[in-house]
C-alpha cells in the first residue's frame, strides 16, 4: 500500500471519520481508521458500532491523490491524526513498509506507526436502505438544533436520548422529550414517506458538524438504522430500539395569557439571576398582570433576585408560574428570533413557546412548583 | 453599609481579590470576600491561608466610588462576582439591608446575597516587613516565567514546588527545580539585600496575572511570608518551609559540545515527535555530529518517527543523548528568543540551555538513560 495526498484534503478526512472512532471500546481495533486504497480511491472508515462512519477520496484535482500500490490497513485513530497534522509538509507520502508498520512522512520529517492488519477489523455493513428522501443541509441543521438540545443525557430511559423522526406522507415531525419539556418541528418532504425512527441526539450532534447549509443531505432510512451522506462523507447511526410516546395530546390547543416577549431581553433576565444556581438549575418564578411582568428567583442558601421585564405585549389577566431557568432560556435560544410568543394554559399547566412567524416548530415546558 | 460604584472597577477589583478566596477550605467563611467600607475607601479581602489578597479601593475619579454608610460584611466570592457581572448597569448599588443581608443593584434588576457577619472572619495580618525592594513589572513577570514552570507539583518534596529566592548583596538568584531540571535567573537588586526564602510556585502565578509590565512591584520579605504590592492591590503569600538545596554545583562550568540552533525549529521537531507520548511524557534522541543533528523518538507500542534538524552552528565530535521532550520545549521556549545555545558536557551528564545574548538566565535538563 503506497500513496500521495495532499496533506490538507487528508486530515480533512481524517478528522471526520476519526470522530467515530471508539476510545473505549471493548475491541480495541474499534479505536482504529481501516484505509483501504483502490485503484482510483482511498477509503477511511471508522466505528464504534453506535455510528459510522465512512469517507471515500476519490483522487482528484484538489486532494492530489497518487496511488501507487493498492492495500489495506488499520491505524489507531488519535496516533495517525497528530502525525499528519504535525507533519510541516503540503503532501503527505503513505506507505505500509513491513506487515502493518506504516510510514507516513513529509518534508525533513518521518513517522513509523505500528498499525493492525486490516482483516482484524469487523466488517461494516454500509448498504444503502431503499427508503430514501433529501434535505438541504441549513434545514436539517435547524432540525437538529432546535430538538435535539431538549433530549435526556441519562440511559434511565433510552428513548428520551434520541430524536424521534416521524414520517407520514409528505410530512415530517420530528420530536424530542426529556420529560420536563418537549420539542416538536415539522417538516414538508419532497416525497411522501413512511417511517417512524428514533435517532440518538449524540450522533445528530455529528451530523450536524458535517453538514454544509448549501449541500443537500441525503438521507436513507430502514428499521434498523439511519445513513447520511453528506458529500464524499457517509455517517450511519444505530436507532433506538422502543416506541416513541405519542406527545401530540400534551401540546395545549387553547390558552388563557399571551405573553409576548423580546427573546434577549428574556433570556438576559433569567440569566442575571442565573447566579442562584446548584447544580445548573435554578427555578425562576414569573408573575405577569397588566400593569407588568416580574422575573424573580430565590435560594434558601444563597439569597434572590427580581426584576422588571418589559414585555412587548401581554393580553391575560394574573398570572403566577415557576420554570427551570435553564430549560427556559434553551427554549428561547432555539428560535434564533427576536420576538418570541409564550402561551399559557394556568398556573399548574404546561405552557408552549412559538415564533410568531413560523408555526414549524413549538417548545413546550412544564412549570416547576414552588411553595412560598 | 451603604454605597455606590462603577461597575467595572469594582468587578476588576472583586476578581482580583476572588482568586485567593479557598474554595475547599476546612474554613467555610474562607470561600468569601470580605468587604471593609470606611469613609474614603473599601477595602476587599480574600485569603485561603495559603494566599492572601488586599485590595484598596479609593474613592477617586476612576471608580466613582460614592459612600453613604460605613459597615463591614463577608459574601460568598463566586455569588458577588457573577451577580456583579451579570448586572447590566455601569453603577452599582451594594447595601446591607439586614443583619449580613446585602442588596446588589442596578438598572432594573435587583440581587439579595445571603451574606455573613465580619467579626466573623480571621484577622488576617498584613504587617509589612521590613526588608523591602523593587523590581520592574516586566522583570518579576520574566523571572516567574522562566523558573517557576519547573518546579515540582507533586507534594512529596514541598521545597521543590517553589522558587527559591536568595539575595545576598546586589544579586538575588531565582532557582527552581524539581529534581529532573532546573531553573537558574539573576536579577541585579537597586539595593544590597539579605534573605533566602522560597515562595510557592501557585502563588507566583497569581502575582504574574496582577503585574503590569510598565509598573514598579513593592516586595517586601520576612522569614515567614513574602508581600507584593501591585499598584491598589497587595498579594501576601507564606513561605515553603526548609532549606533550598545549594544547586550551584550541579551547573556544569565546562563543556565538550556545543549546539547551536534555532530555537522555533527545534520546539517545532521536538514537538512533531509528541504522537509518540504516553502520560504526557515522551523520550527524544539527538544524534550530533560535523555531518548534522537527527531528531528521534521510539514508542514499543505507538512506533517510531526521526527528522533531520538544519543546526545553526555545532562544535564537538559524535554525540548521543536522550532527553525528556517536553521538558526540552518548555526550556526553549522559556527564553522568547531566536537562537538558544545548548551545551553538553557528555553523554550521561546534565546539560545546559543559554541565551547567547544573556547570561542572567539558565536551564538546565538531566538526560534520560535508553537502552537502544
Amino acid at each position: 500500500m503506497k500513496f500521495n495526498i495532499k496533506k490538507q484534503s487528508f486530515y480533512k478526512a481524517l478528522s471526520s471519520v476519526g470522530r467515530a472512532a471508539s476510545t473505549h471500546s471493548p475491541l480495541p481495533i474499534l479505536s482504529g481508521i481501516k484505509f483501504e486504497l483502490r485503484d482510483d480511491a482511498l477509503t477511511l472508515i471508522a466505528s464504534d458500532s453506535n455510528i459510522s462512519i465512512k469517507e471515500v477520496l476519490y483522487a482528484n484535482d484538489e486532494n492530489k491523490l497518487n496511488v501507487y500500490e493498492e492495500g489495506e490497513v488499520v491505524l489507531e485513530s488519535r496516533y495517525i491524526l497528530e502525525a499528519v497534522r504535525k507533519l510541516d509538509s503540503d503532501f503527505i507520502d503513505f506507505e505500509i513498509i513491513d506487515g502493518a508498520l506504516t510510514r507516513i512522512s513529509g518534508n525533513k520529517a518521518e513517522y513509523n506507526i505500528n498499525g493492525s492488519k486490516a482483516e482484524l477489523y469487523p466488517t461494516i455493513d454500509f448498504t444503502k436502505p431503499t427508503k430514501e428522501f433529501k434535505m438541504p443541509g441549513f434545514k436539517l441543521s435547524e432540525v437538529i438544533q432546535q430538538t435535539a438540545f431538549v433530549c435526556s443525557t441519562s440511559e434511565d430511559r433510552p428513548i428520551f436520548t434520541g430524536v424521534n423522526f416521524k414520517a407520514d406522507g409528505n410530512t415530517m415531525n420530528c420530536v424530542a422529550t426529556d420529560s420536563y419539556r418537549l420539542a416538536k418541528k415539522s417538516i414538508d418532504l419532497p416525497t411522501p414517506m413512511d417511517f417512524n425512527i428514533c435517532i440518538p441526539a449524540v450522533n445528530l450532534y455529528e451530523v450536524s458538524k458535517t453538514i454544509s447549509d448549501n449541500k443537500d443531505v441525503h438521507i436513507a432510512v430502514s428499521d434498523k438504522l439511519v445513513q447520511f451522506y453528506v458529500d464524499s462523507t457517509l455517517i450511519q447511526s444505530r436507532l433506538i430500539d422502543g416506541l416513541f410516546p405519542d406527545v401530540n395530546r400534551l401540546i395545549p390547543a387553547e390558552y388563557g395569557f399571551e405573553l409576548t416577549v423580546n427573546s434577549h431581553d428574556m433570556i438576559s433576565a433569567i440569566d442575571r439571576s442565573s447566579f442562584l444556581k446548584s447544580d445548573g438549575y435554578w427555578t425562576v418564578k414569573l408573575e405577569a398582570s397588566n400593569e407588568g411582568v416580574l422575573i424573580s428567583s430565590k435560594s434558601q442558601e444563597i439569597g434572590s433576585s427580581e426584576e422588571i421585564l418589559k414585555p412587548i405585549d401581554y393580553i391575560g389577566g394574573n398570572l403566577k408560574i415557576s420554570f427551570s431557568g435553564r430549560y427556559m432560556i434553551e427554549a428561547l435560544k432555539s428560535f434564533k428570533t427576536d420576538t418570541v410568543k409564550i402561551l399559557f394554559v394556568g398556573e399548574m399547566q404546561a405552557f408552549i413557546l412559538k415564533n410568531p412567524e413560523d408555526d414549524s416548530i413549538v417548545q413546550l415546558v412544564l412549570p416547576v412548583r414552588t411553595f412560598d
